[in-house]
């Protein structure tokens, strides 16, 4: 889709991608003034659409911004994104971004009572449900997590993530796995798990994890199907204990990871666990559409 | 000036503030991939500009951007914009954002051959010399230090500086002061100084703080000037016994601190090295203009 054009919304005016502008002096832009979601789209319909929506509040509560959309806002805005661009399957970025006064870049907030920005874009993804990755399985390496203390908060400053990602592809690998003292957090932009036998672990959430809609949702499938599911501290030694290992977040759903710093997870090969618990989670999915 | 609509530099081109629009899909609005610089200018020169340069070079090849113009064109660049709206006395702001691929938002780095976005925009302020500020002296509050840990590099993850700033300012003071186990790091926008007798003592510089232009000036002329300087580990309760404390930055030059958390520095009234201070940086720089 980077090529297509497609029709985003900008403060509630549908346009061409192309046309899409904001000042330089939007605070997204200066400071990183500003908090997101990613929406998945299967079957044109919106994958946990609450659960973003609860989040996206949260964040934005947390560093005082106000919403400038309700609930069923969010929901018409993104359906019209969904059926202006023809979206089967896809994913659907908003962002909000604190208000500024016209021209000027000041640490301090602006008026409170100015209406936040805001923007949501689509991105198609045709190999979205069936990509190589899923059956083949992805590397990742491992990097000291330098992100601010606030990672449960969706923020856009992403900085570290692009740079961690990056950092994986250039030495050959997938994707990155923040550590911290031997601890282990999440990916650049997804949650991570292990899986040993029947259980299923995953860290436990704090202020450094970002509390994942698709993290929660597994989970709950997951145990609904006969998972033991444990939420704790998980060092990264345990990696070499693990049968199989996955990421998951709104956009790749469920991975497997078949390597972390150049050490095989179990086999080295996709697992059972990672391949049933994808599946589990995507039938989940298409049952609950908004 | 932030009604008075400048010219502002977008990628080259010189245009009024209200028509500098960027696409959506700029990496510093969507995920904080940019760096900036700010350079004064008194009496229509620019201060320490090499200083700013050097900084704003080694920021961009740490996060591997390769800047978009040489030395001479941003002074060119700088120079243009202080003709262009007439400043005497004023500040500009410059940014350099890595490229993106149209219409794209991935953590990962785009074809590095892509020549980086800039812009750039004046901040004209008529009070800088004299402001209340340096006569009456501001309140600090002391706040955890919650940002990423690279924070030597001058990128736009200002979010959390935000906040804190902000949050100084609902609290009746000025300013926020970064702390960490009880350690001094610097102000939300600037670096924090004490005075003790004739020594001037300031966190010496590691990953955790900017390496403040105006820092290493001050630092630089109160030695000629025969104050002892000390950069090391500095403890908040320190300020308990400190005469005198200042911060110092490009923008604010050095303005006295009287207060920190509600404890008054020393007598509480503005210090006679910190007048001094600013006083003899202000001189050393009307010598030094590019």
């Amino acid at each position: 889709m980077s090529s297509s054009n497609p029709i985003v919304c900008l403060n509630g005016d549908y346009l061409n991608a192309g046309d899409a502008q904001i000042s330089i002096f939007n605070r997204a832009f200066l400071m990183a003034d500003a908090v997101y979601e990613v929406v998945t789209v299967i079957d044109g319909g919106l994958v946990d659409f609450d659960g973003h929506m609860q989040r996206l509040m949260r964040s934005l509560h947390a560093i005082d911004i106000r919403s400038p959309l309700d609930r069923n806002g969010w929901l018409s805005l993104l359906r019209e994104l969904v059926a202006r661009n023809g979206i089967d399957l896809g994913s659907l970025y908003l962002q909000v971004t604190r208000a500024n006064t016209p021209f000027a870049r000041d640490f301090l907030h602006p008026d409170p009572n100015l209406t936040a920005h805001y923007i949501a874009f689509p991105q198609k993804k045709p190999d979205h449900l069936d990509p190589p990755e899923a059956r083949e399985g992805i590397k990742v390496i491992t990097i000291e997590d330098q992100r601010w203390k606030r990672s449960d908060l969706k923020t856009v400053q992403l900085l570290t993530a692009s740079l961690a990602k990056t950092k994986a592809c250039a030495e050959g690998a997938d994707d990155a796995w923040f550590v911290r003292d031997g601890w282990l957090r999440e990916g650049s932009s997804n949650n991570l798990f292990l899986v040993k036998g029947k259980t299923i672990i995953t860290p436990r959430l704090t202020r450094r994890i970002l509390s994942g809609i698709t993290r929660a949702a597994v989970m709950r499938y997951a145990e609904a199907a006969g998972y033991a599911i444990e939420e704790r501290d998980l060092a990264l030694c345990e990696t070499k204990d693990a049968d199989e290992a996955f990421i998951t977040s709104a956009t790749i759903f469920v991975l497997p990871v078949v390597s972390v710093d150049g050490n095989p997870v179990g086999t080295g090969r996709v697992g059972k666990v990672s391949v049933a618990v994808r599946e589990l989670y995507l039938n989940a999915c298409r049952e609950r559409l908004t």
